[in-house]
């Protein structure tokens, strides 16, 4: 097993320092795991004028998984956009294939009351969403901006192959079957042909999985009904753009985004593994990030790239574990907290707990 | 003054028929109003084969206002994207040039209880969200399908010229200075073209707007933000496809979106007034919908096209004293509701109060 280690711009190092003092408990217990690291982001942008270096791009391509930490922060923000750290991982998900995104949106029963929701909504919540990463007007040509002021004019192409939609909805049937068996299946048909084209294949596909219950809905209503009852979700599947969006949405009903993983799967098992949230770069540097989305990413790394769910579901148990004991980043502190934990203290509480 | 009066389908002539009641006790007082029905959505197609006929668009044309019911319904879900129901829609913004969309996002106290959200997240919610509604992916070409199974590819083009992107963002500034002088600008900058085109120019318009505070986000912050805090919000300025999403999400936080009216303007201030909410199939004939969405819709045709703002007022502050008497259609009903209100029940209530 050979992990790449990325870990990217403010508080990434951070976190991802973290999730390497759990990995080394798994290594003295005699699990060969080797790890690499590389600059990747704002950080790879200094040392060497380009956000995803070759030798970075290679590393990730060699490697089995890709454990990534964030990347970003404000005094990249007046680069143009192919220098920016961002790009790093646009070009990632594209170069490695790794197309399809999975984000969960749950809510910890520990951190019930962190949501902006009403308990009676949100309690239990248990959604996955399915992205598709390297297709959609993410990537589609022609794009651009023409002309001089006042007559400037952009540009951008959404465009998916039936190659595309096809492998990612069997993604999300399939992850339907390993969990509640129902999918919704997220388009705009009543306006772009593109996601009618995603609409007919999703019905042409259905039949293969019997056991799955198939629903479509439009953007707008999901958007709305993610709001209204978010429980009515299992899987939801749909594409680069509204996926961007919708995930992130649901991830915040969650009301615990500090601790969301997510894993960037290609056809062959590999992947890249990252916190849903972002570098932080306004308490970056301080030790009180929450390291915890950056660990349970390692554990979706454990449990879709090398098939050790027993790996996985104890990652999963000691981070409990550890907000069962009261453990708190500021972020998800509460009433009864008294004084925030810092990034450490909830690493080795994992630790100890895995 | 003229309005053409398009009633649509499902619940749109139910809810349609209390606006007009209202406006006869304008029109009892001396008011000068005419007023002419046509066909359009569903309803169009049923008997001309075409959601949009060109007598209701001739109409749509030289009235000074359209007072917009909803249109489509099951029965239309299986015909060509170009026969559905929601087309007259998108034709009419386009043909019109109605390209300013005022989606208010509006918690009204007197059902501060009836939101996903908890109470301090969302009480006293005041959101303005400026839609562009005739550009962008919607409109942009080339656009289609090609191929034959299993080498289909879907496309569609996001395209934005400068001068459509300027003046809704002077629409946005505009709504900002009447009201809390907030704008907040969305795009997708980081990923889009097109956007960065749009961020481009709302800094280069803010300078004369020096009484608004401009600030950008990103699309995928936004939906986050509008979970995490809406109330940072005053003025919220996206286009076409941002807006759909975004607008439906805010609107679903106020927990009242059978209350929730819109205004689609064009350069001139003649304008498509519209209920927020659709034409709810599994409701229409019942006489329970909720009619207050089309009367408050109804109020901003008076302020924004005609100038009467003393008669916007009237019509909201009657629309809140039925409120305040406690009468409630289904869909706001409240624990303290004994027997929800039917349509026109609520319908005589405004009238009395106006
Ligand atoms: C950083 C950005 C390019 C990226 C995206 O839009 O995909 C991010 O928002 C995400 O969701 O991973
Ligand atoms: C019916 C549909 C075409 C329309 C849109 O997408 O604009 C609707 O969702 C809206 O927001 O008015």
């Amino acid at each position: 097993m050979k992990i790449a280690l990325l870990a990217g711009d403010g508080i990434g190092p951070e976190i991802l320092r973290e999730a390497v003092r759990v990995l080394d408990v798994l290594r003295g217990e005699g699990l060969k795991i080797e790890t690499e690291e590389a600059l990747v982001g704002g950080a790879a942008y200094d040392a060497h004028g380009d956000p995803l270096p070759e030798a970075t791009l290679k590393l990730a391509k060699q490697a089995d998984a890709v454990l990534f930490g964030a990347v970003g922060g404000p005094k990249y923000d007046t680069l143009v956009r192919n220098k920016r750290p961002e790009r790093a991982i646009l070009d990632l998900r594209k170069e490695c294939d790794f197309f399809a995104n999975l984000r969960p949106a749950t809510v910890f029963p520990e951190l019930a009351d962190a949501s902006s929701l009403k308990p009676e909504i949100v309690s239990g919540l248990d959604i996955m969403i399915v992205r598709e990463l390297t297709g959609d007007i993410y990537f589609g040509q022609p794009r651009g901006i023409t002309g001089d002021a006042p007559n400037r004019e952009g540009f951008n192409t959404m465009r998916y192959t039936e190659a595309q939609i096809t492998r990612i909805l069997h993604a999300g049937f399939k992850t339907a079957q390993a969990r509640g068996k129902r999918l919704c299946s997220v388009d705009k048909m009543n306006v772009l042909e593109t996601t009618q084209l995603w609409r007919d294949i999703a019905m042409e596909i259905a039949p293969q999985y019997p056991d799955v219950e198939l629903t479509h809905m439009l953007v707008d209503n999901c958007a709305m009904q993610l709001v209204r009852n978010p429980r009515q979700f299992d899987v939801v599947v749909t594409g680069n753009m509204f996926g961007d969006i919708l995930s992130d949405e649901a991830s915040m009903l969650t009301g615990s985004i500090g601790m969301l993983p997510s894993a960037s799967l290609d056809a062959n098992g590999k992947g890249l593994y990252e916190p849903i949230h972002g570098s932080a770069p306004d308490i970056a540097g301080k030790g009180i990030a929450n390291p915890l989305a950056q660990i349970l990413s390692m554990g979706m790394m454990f449990k879709y790239t090398f098939g050790r769910t027993d790996i996985s579901d104890r990652i999963e148990k000691a981070v409990r574990s550890a907000l069962a004991a009261g453990l708190r980043t500021a972020d998800i502190a509460s009433k009864t907290t008294k004084k925030p934990s810092t990034t450490s203290e909830i690493g080795t509480a994992v630790v100890k707990a895995i």
